[in-house]
Formats: structure tokens, C-alpha cells, sequence
């Protein structure tokens, strides 16, 4: 890492980001209006350490995600890693308390890591917003949380550039048994690539099932599109044996379904072809996609009944989702939607070269306690470089001798090149 | 990991913290006053990863520190570590932009590691605020990010609990090479460790650097007292062989204090013993305490103007500080000012179990819309124990089939009891 001047050239690593102002700006507007959601839905904020044991991901995250984790021995002989996702130290939190009043409602805004090969809308470090509700297995409260995502999505600008596509692994499950595909686990883990490979690998990896060709067409049929409630009871009473028997699953998802439209007008859609990764999930899973369908998912998520009672054997029935900010950035960008909503007034001091007085500090500071933004600039440098300087700000005030003389403040609004002169009392009173 | 019961029992990594929100709440109020103090001084946010090439922190962060990480070789067989400290990213940041106009002023609020024994006030994974102004070296730059310092704390509500004791690493090694000590990197090891081993080893330490008995009494007395800018001055007069030499470097400090005041009430001393552990650090040198001297230092920073030319060849002078969140949390509780600030205004919606409707969900949605926070009951339990849940909100409202009917809302004000019928649109108008 030296190069042709004999200079150490540090970069950082490949699949990390580096964050600069004028982007931070946006992304900490963009984060605000994602929190507040959240507390307005009367979820709480949590924080967690950033590294684990990563037993607490082999308990039952998946073994895909374990390899991909950024493990090392800690020099105490721990076996640690950084966190690749938020729901086990969750739950982690939420069985360490016996004393939370349920249900328990709880977002974080984490860093987690990913040793993945980095490519569009994917990075080896990401924040990954997550919100979880415990304590109910409802249909009320799968649509709450899943209003909530919406509803993050519809505050961003999103309303009508996203769809969430849900699914229900229960059911799922049912049907799998019902066309004697028994070994579910692996029948998910190959029905999660059936966008991504071809027809002919997922038919040979369902024979290796012991599925019959008939069995594995109607499957793929079941996969193929994206249904509305009627159409979802059509297809399920033509394709089972015995449809009686999942009457009361298919109620929940209509109730779910029903509730979900109490908060969003956006288009949901039930879709067999979604499961997620994650081999906790024990109920409905979703995710919300642009609906030109170019991108990753944006969010994703599930509900997951048995975490908690593998961590402390309290049996807590949990749903949660999370959205990382690579998606969503992505989106925001191409609906021209990246920007800063909200901005304090900010006003730029110029400090003229012969001026050795405590007047620019003071005028400074009244602006500050006004919870206003103000730089002076100390450079000593010519007026029209400060002034420069100061295009990005809303205000340029210059002070010279002559304003210290007569206690008072020359003042520019940048963006219309008004100015004035104000005492430095009525400047005070215009702030 | 496996306990009496035969239940995997997976806890956090000691030295590390878990936050709930009850502790989540002030936190965040508190890093938001933070941050917002620098915002107003036209501070600019950055973020950089978590990791880093090890090789960064070799270059002149110093030996102690780069045995303390949390470093490993990743899949990829990179030495990387969790970052130890915010200064060589941040610096990275800034030379590996060559089109960012000087002054630069930044901020940041990382996540740092280090492999330390946890104590009081140190855990192995803390935030840490950091400010740093890039491309001036004056005293009125020093003045102004000390200034942001004292501010920070201030608006904490701090002011009279704290002081600021400055040195200049710069002045520090003249007198050193004035009474023949020349090995200066080695003492300023040994002056760090003054408050913290015994008078004897510290002159032991000493006289292996060569030092005379004579010259090393000297330098304890230098170290011994806090000073005003008088005091220090007659200090020097008397120590020195050639007082003359320093006049400039003692008007700046005179400067820095001169200036600092227009910031700030709070007391501001010279003291020879502040060194700061960091090696990269080239003048002013600065750290703030509490008064009641009972806590490691709240804040500490510096003028390190060698760091970027080691990193680019270009020379860009710096200053900065840095403050982790465990000792200021210590000292605010202490001080009972560890609390909220803002609140948004929170209703409970309480909705009585015989309710099958969308109407408690409406109201929800027209609080969330005002940007106030609303929590909906759907665990349909009795009302005593769902307004039990609303003790921590500003208001519940209770929904039942007689509301739905006409269209009304029963509102409770849980501060001081007082409820009321309002009419739904009454209701959304009194948002």
C-alpha cells in the first residue's frame, strides 16, 4: 500500500461505504422520516451491540447466512461476529426482560455486515431499519406491522411505486404435504430461487424431492402469479385434495389483507413465490418491490413464533420486518425523491481581515440559540471568496469595522441577493 | 451456552451494552441536542465503515492503541479491524477528496472498539461524538472547535460542572529540550501517566530518559498545578533559560483563551499534564473534566496537522475532538439532568373486544398524520388493563361499538384524569 511518491495510500475496504455532507443530509432526513414513522405507530427504539457470539445466529438464522458472516476469535478465544441481521439480538433483548409488559413494540437502526460479493444495491455494510411486534399472533397485528412498512413507504413519497407481495409459509406448508412433498425445509430453500434459476434446475431439484412431474407443474402453476383473495380460494379449492381443511388459514389472510388496506392503498398481492431466506420464519412472510420490478426487494419480513422460545423457552409469538438502505436509496434516486426535507435557516458570518473583535462570535452565538445554523468564517481570505463560501447557506452576514462601529449587521439573503442593514438589535429580533 | 434446563442460553459479549427503550428515549435526546450544537456551528455530518485496513491506525495512532483492537484477517485475508477511533477515517475522507473547499468542518457519530478491561465509564463498544475543522491553524479555529466543546456541554446543561484544561504539545516539547530532555515522544508516554503512578516511578521513568534530578523536579512542578495565562507566563520566565524563544507561542495561547471566553463562562486552565495518549497530536492538546474530579476526561481533542500529509502528501492543518457517550451518560446522571427533552404529544388507543372495524385504525392513522404518536390495543383484553398500558401516554382514547355508532371519540387526558365525548371531526380539529 505504498505508492510511486513513497506515500501510504489507505483505502477503504471493497463493499464499504464512505458518506460525505451532502449526502448525509439526505440520508439522515431520509432515516428521521423512517424512525418517526415508527414512533408515531408507538414503536420504541432499541440498540444492541454490533458484535455477537455467532451462536446466536446457528441457533436458527440459517446456515447460508452463517457462512457469509464477518466471524473472527476475539482475543479473549471468543468465537464472535459482527451482527448480519438484527432479529436474534432482538430477541436476545426480549427474553433477557421478564418484566416487559407484552406486547412489547420495538424498532432499531442498526450497521450489519455481509461477507457477500458487492454488486447494485448490495454492500458488505449496510443500516438496516427493523421494527417487531411480540406478544400477539393475530391478523390485526400482521397487517398493524405491515401497515407500518407501508406506511414508511407512503411517507417516503413510494405510494404507487411499490407493492407488497405476501405469502403464507403455514399454508405453503400445507400444500407441499398435500402433493407429498414432505421434506418442506429444502422445498422452500429451492422455491426461494424460483426467480432466479431455470425452469429445467427447478424441476430437477424438486425430483430430487421425490415429487412427480404432475405434482411439480402444479407448484410451479401455484408460483407463477401474483393472485388476489378471490383468485387464491379458486385456485386452492381446484388444486387440493381437501380444501376444507385450510378454511380457517385462508380467513386469517383475508382478514390480513382486509386490515392491510386500512392503512395504504397500495397494491398487495398474495404470492406463493415468496418464503425469504431466513429459516425462522413460521407464519406470513412478505416484501415490498418496485413494482417496475428492476430492484431487490425494498423490505421483507415475517412472523417468527418460535425464536424467543429457543432462547428462554417462553413461547412469544413475534412478526417483524427490515429494510436495509441500499434499496430504498436506489428507489429514492430514480424517483427523484432523494432530498432534505427539512432545513434550519443557516447563516454564513463573513469576518472582513482587519477585524480583531469578539462582534462576529457574538453574533454567531445569537443566531445558535436560536437553534439556527451559523459558520463564521476565520480565514482572513477576501470578501468574494467568503461569499462564495457562503452560496450554500440562506443568509451571508459581513462584518467589518464599520458594523462593529455602529453596532450593526450587513445582511444578504443569498437566494433573492437582498440586503440590508439592521442594528444589532432588530437583527436580533428577526431571527 | 447450555444451561440446567437444556435451553440454549446466549448473552451478550462482555464489556458490551444492551439499550431499552426507556434508556433509548434520553439517549437519543441527548445525541440529537449534541449533534444539533454542531449542525449550528455549520459542522457537516460524515459516516465512514466500521472496518478498516489495519494499516491505517499503524501509521501514527500509537502502539497502545493498536494493541487494543478488535482486529482479525477477514475471508478475503485483509488485516482489518473495528475501528478504534474516528480520526484516521475521518482524515481518509478528506484526502481522498481533492475538490472540497477548505475550511472543512465535520462531524460524526461512529460506533468505536477497543479490547480494553471494562470499568466505570469504559466499555469495549461505545459512540463517540467527533468534531474536526481542516485547512486553518489559527487560534481563533483552535478557539471555535473548543468553543463547539464548551457549547456541546453547555447546552447539556452542564455549565459550572465542567472545566477545560488546555496545553500545547508544541510549548511542552521546548521546555523538555530546554532542560535537555530530548527523547520527547518517551516523555510525553511518561507525563501522561503523571496523575496515575506514584512520584517515585514517575522520576524513575525520568532519569532513564537521562534527565538530572534537578531538571526533573522542575518538570514536576510544571506539572503540579493548573494555571491562568498570568501564571503561566511568570512560570516560564522563571523556568526558562530563554524566555524569549516561546513569546509567540504564548501569545497564541493567550489568543485561544481570549477567544475561547467569547463561547463560554466555564473555567478554562493551562495544565502541563494534559498530553492526550494519541502520538498524531502536534499542538494544543485539550480535554474537558469534570470539576468535582471524581471522572476520566468527558471530551478530549487536539491540533494534529501531520496526519492528512502523511496520508496524501498534502499538508492540511486539523484540529479536533472527541467524546464518547459513557462518561458525559455517568456525569449527567449525577447531575439528575439524564432526561428527555422533547416529547411528541402520545395517545393510547384502547378498543374494547366485542370492536370488528376499521375505526380505531382511522384514528390512529389522522394522530400518526399530525406527526403524533398513536399506539393501538389489539390484544383485545379487558379495558383496565389496556388503559394500565396507556399510564406512559399523554392520552387514551377507548373505542367501542357506541363510539363507532355516533361517530365519536372517548378521550382521557392521563395526566390529570379529565375525560371527554368529542365528535370525530371535533377530535381530528383538536389535533
Amino acid at each position: 500500500m505504498v505508492d510511486a511518491d513513497n506515500k501510504i495510500k489507505i483505502e477503504k475496504i471493497k463493499g464499504f461505504r464512505d458518506h460525505y455532507p451532502e449526502d448525509m443530509e439526505i440520508r439522515n432526513s431520509i432515516f428521521t422520516e423512517i424512525t418517526e414513522t415508527a414512533e408515531d405507530f408507538g414503536f420504541k427504539r432499541i440498540d444492541f451491540p454490533s458484535l455477537e457470539y455467532l451462536d446466536l445466529y446457528k441457533l436458527k438464522s440459517g446456515s447460508e447466512l452463517v457462512s457469509q458472516t464477518f466471524s473472527f476469535v476475539d482475543k479473549g478465544g471468543r468465537e464472535v461476529t459482527l451482527i448480519p441481521e438484527a432479529t436474534p439480538s432482538t430477541v436476545r433483548l426480549l427474553t433477557a426482560r421478564k418484566d416487559l409488559p407484552k406486547p412489547v413494540k420495538w424498532y432499531s437502526f442498526p450497521k450489519v455486515w455481509r461477507y457477500e460479493e458487492p454488486q447494485e444495491g448490495r454492500f458488505r455494510e449496510h443500516y438496516q431499519f427493523n421494527a417487531d411486534l411480540f406478544g400477539i399472533d393475530s391478523a390485526k397485528v400482521d397487517a398493524e406491522l405491515i401497515g407500518l412498512a407501508t406506511n414508511i413507504l407512503d411517507n417516503l413519497g413510494l405510494s404507487g411505486i411499490y407493492e407488497i407481495n405476501i405469502n403464507d409459509r403455514n399454508l405453503l406448508e400445507y400444500i407441499l404435504n398435500d402433493l407429498n412433498i414432505n421434506d418442506v425445509n429444502n422445498a422452500f430453500l429451492i422455491i426461494d430461487k424460483f426467480r432466479k434459476i431455470s425452469r429445467e434446475s427447478f424441476i430437477e431439484m424438486f425430483r430430487k424431492l421425490d415429487a412427480n412431474d404432475e405434482n411439480i407443474n402444479k407448484i410451479i402453476d401455484l408460483l407463477s402469479e401474483k393472485l388476489d383473495m378471490d383468485s387464491l380460494s379458486k385456485k386452492l379449492k381446484k388444486l387440493l385434495n381437501n380444501y376444507k381443511n385450510i378454511d380457517d388459514r385462508i380467513k386469517r389472510i383475508q382478514e390480513t389483507f382486509e386490515y392491510i388496506s386500512y392503512y395504504t392503498k397500495s397494491s398487495i398481492n398474495f404470492d406463493f413465490s415468496v418464503v425469504r431466506g431466513l429459516s425462522y420464519y413460521t407464519g406470513i412472510v412478505f416484501e415490498a418491490f418496485d413494482v417496475a420490478g428492476k430492484l431487490r426487494a425494498i423490505l421483507g419480513g415475517g412472523r417468527y413464533n418460535n425464536l424467543a422460545s429457543l432462547l428462554s423457552g417462553d413461547d412469544i409469538p413475534a412478526i417483524g420486518f427490515a429494510m436495509g438502505d441500499a434499496v430504498i436509496e436506489l428507489l429514492l434516486k430514480r424517483q427523484n425523491l432523494w432530498e432534505r426535507n427539512i432545513r434550519k435557516a443557516s447563516y454564513y458570518v463573513c469576518v472582513l481581515n482587519d477585524v480583531n473583535s469578539e462582534y462576529p462570535i457574538t453574533i454567531a452565538q445569537k443566531i445558535r440559540k436560536t437553534n439556527k445554523i451559523a459558520s463564521i468564517d476565520f480565514t482572513g481570505r477576501k470578501l468574494p471568496a467568503q461569499l462564495k463560501a457562503a452560496m450554500d447557506y440562506d443568509y451571508s452576514i459581513i462584518i467589518g469595522n464599520d458594523e462593529i462601529k455602529n453596532n450593526s449587521v450587513s445582511i444578504k439573503n443569498m437566494k433573492d441577493g437582498d440586503q440590508k442593514i439592521l442594528s444589532f438589535d432588530d437583527f436580533i429580533k428577526s431571527l
